[in-house]
């Protein structure tokens, strides 16, 4: 049941947030459609109610680097981590199937035909950095941000602290802190901060005729900074609020 | 009682939302104003403000998408559905013919005389797709937008869920879905996700001038797309969420 | 105690809402400053949460209309009715002159010198409908935008009904509700919705150099429009929502 | 314990605030990314989240003229002032530095080198007003934008007021306020409102490249506008509050 919860959570994420990259990147093509469906402030914003949807229909983590973080620092337990990593990758890559799926049509207008698919629409479903950055800078960029969310899920759920947010608010806590850190540190790797939201969707590209380069592109960059740089900014982030702020019973908090 | 608070909810849902499409359209025109009067983002905003406003005021369903999934899933007894359906479709209905009323001005304008209307302004109240979509990409994208609509409905009135919204939260809840529905699932087809908000105003402007063709365009579109799509998307979504995350007793809750 | 409160939420109000105003206008002077500073979503947005700053400053009406509706529909006594008035435009009189001082330098600027004062400017404190605009459609656009604000807030103040709001949330539903009737019927006369909103920032034009025409303009628009019409259809709105859909005692509730 | 939590409270707040001021600015180079990564609205939300934010990690003041204000007009003592107002400017600091690494690259770009650092990225990390203003101006300008925080606070913390938010909600209130703030007085000076949100980062910009520059342009305006207008500001709107509309026991409402 945990894991269903987990698949469908990530999968409504995935969906109504890659749905959103797709409508303000393809939108924004004349040959698209004669408006643009949205700007950044969309993505922020379609990005972050995702998010919280997707927790309010899980009640669950939808990231592995929250759900390694928890077992790590609180008593979520080990075994179940496998599990959980596994429904969030397959919700990914489920969520990103569907996407792709709708907007087929659109990639290939903008892709300039049916077989092409270059780095350029990739981007909709995994994250790729801005070309003058370094990995190392990536790399900081996405640490940072994954800490900030995890010490913002630390501080909504830290049961004794005076703001800790009731159950059916928490989302709405989520909601604020992704958008705040898509406004403000957003731009430069595309905030994957969650390892699911990025890998699932990029094996599913990698499948469905974008190929190897997905993976291949400067330097395996995507085993660093979606995955290795948000597993690490987690568990510092998580570290930083227990050490200087945590008011609960040590290591006995649960997310939600 | 009930069949009133479907008319006025419907209603308002109507004149908020169709009124924001006139706005963000007709005020682009450097004909009607010198200023732009909103983009995408307003639309998504102002839809969704308006689906969250009308709930609040009916506390009821508005969307005959929504009748009939709690009638097939919950305890909403089909005895009531036909009077649903038809106070939703006439709010649509009288909500389409006040904001037409308002806005007709700047539409001649637009159209470029009294007497011309044209598709250009039929989709301000009812949804029309881009010209690239097949039906088939239009039905799909109308399905998999109301599916979600459902599952994430179904998700917040889960009494025995912890992520359940008390009552007068639920508007809000919505008010993220929808927006997220139109951020990331809004671009092709113009999210319809309810028959009575796409009908009620076809029907409007079939009378008021547009004809025929806002029937007859795309063979047909309105019947598949807004209405048979929508429907069966609700169901899938609400069944979805029934098969996998359910919590309540089987076919017991109501909405709200 | 009651009329300085009122003062206050008024003055909140003003300051917040025509300060968005000028800054939206004014920023977009390439003159005044680099960068745009906001656009219609903007002032939406702004002028919502001016109006919901405002009413939880003063926990009452900061609106002749709403003030007058409530004497005629609900128990608020009529001898309170011309303080409250009195307290409201003095309100705006005081917040347009706090705004005027903020920005009148950007204003010369957009104006083109110090003693030029014209409608251009005239229009970020008090409404003026746009110019294809009879004044009957501009009376029927006030009307309905003021009698959706109206039904709106007896729905969120309904104490017998499901979906009433508590008080510390009421301002939220309010900014929904001021949010979409600018996104769906703001374009073509401003949405004064509220005489005080109106008339106290226009007294105050009048007196620091825009003379008479403020007044005298488009037949004395400004008695028609931002102050009957507001008036009307505060009473449809109330009158819709109680003939149709109340639920409380009758004549008993009181706003908060 | 506090003085922790109000250093990571302005952390959080400078990461994320000044993090969506470099990410609007530099994003907005063509040179940096091909597509504009947000806008004067992202500004305003950025900041307004990343306020209510910093309030709910620390549950404290994150600002020195709260701190002095609540000081003066509630029972705040003095003697945990000075280590208050440290841990914020430290935590200013700190924030700056953060984000000055993440984005340095990008600064670079738009700067046109590494060794060049100019007031057109300073303004980035800490306040300065639009040309035409004068320092009159903008001390009034500031004075009004953070009167108007302080009344604000004061009247969503009046523990007697019936409008009084619940402890996990005020931030959200003060989000509302923010925004506001941002979107009506905040073109002419970038509403610092918060000595510490200001001068910590405007210490780490003279310390990594741009020099004596940041504190001697425009006459020392740092120490008019950002500091002592802010601390008078909120010195007036707390008072302003009290004298008219404070419901409380006097001097005995701590915020929060």
């Amino acid at each position: 049941m945990e894991y269903t919860s987990e698949f469908f959570g990530t999968l409504v994420l995935i969906i109504l947030g890659t749905g959103t990259s797709c409508q303000v990147f393809l939108g924004s093509s004349s040959e698209v459609t004669a408006l643009p469906r949205g700007d950044w402030s969309s993505i922020g914003l379609g990005w972050a109610m995702a998010v919280a949807l997707g927790v309010w229909a899980s009640g669950g983590h939808i990231n592995p680097a929250v759900t390694i973080a928890l077992a790590t620092w609180r008593d979520f337990p080990w075994r179940k981590v496998p599990g959980y990593i596994a429904a969030q990758l397959f919700g990914g890559f489920v969520g990103a199937a569907i996407i792709y799926g709708t907007y087929s049509h659109a990639i290939n207008i903008v892709e300039g035909g049916v077989g092409i698919r270059t780095l350029k629409t990739a981007g909709l479903f995994s994250t790729f950095p801005v070309p003058y950055l370094s990995t190392a800078n990536a790399f900081f960029s996405e640490f940072l941000a994954t800490a900030m969310l995890l010490f913002g899920i630390m501080m909504f759920t830290d049961s004794k602290s005076k703001t800790c947010l009731p159950s059916p608010a928490f989302p709405v806590g989520l909601f604020f802190l992704v958008f705040a850190i898509s406004a403000g540190l957003g731009m430069q790797t595309g905030f994957a901060t969650n390892p699911a939201r990025d890998l699932g969707p990029r094996i599913l590209t990698a499948m469905v005729g974008y190929g190897d380069k997905v993976f291949t592109t400067r330097d395996h960059y995507w085993i660093w900074c979606p995955i290795i740089a948000t597993i690490c900014g987690a568990q510092v982030g998580t570290l930083a609020y227990d050490l200087f702020l945590f008011k609960g019973d040590e290591g006995v908090i649960q997310m939600l």
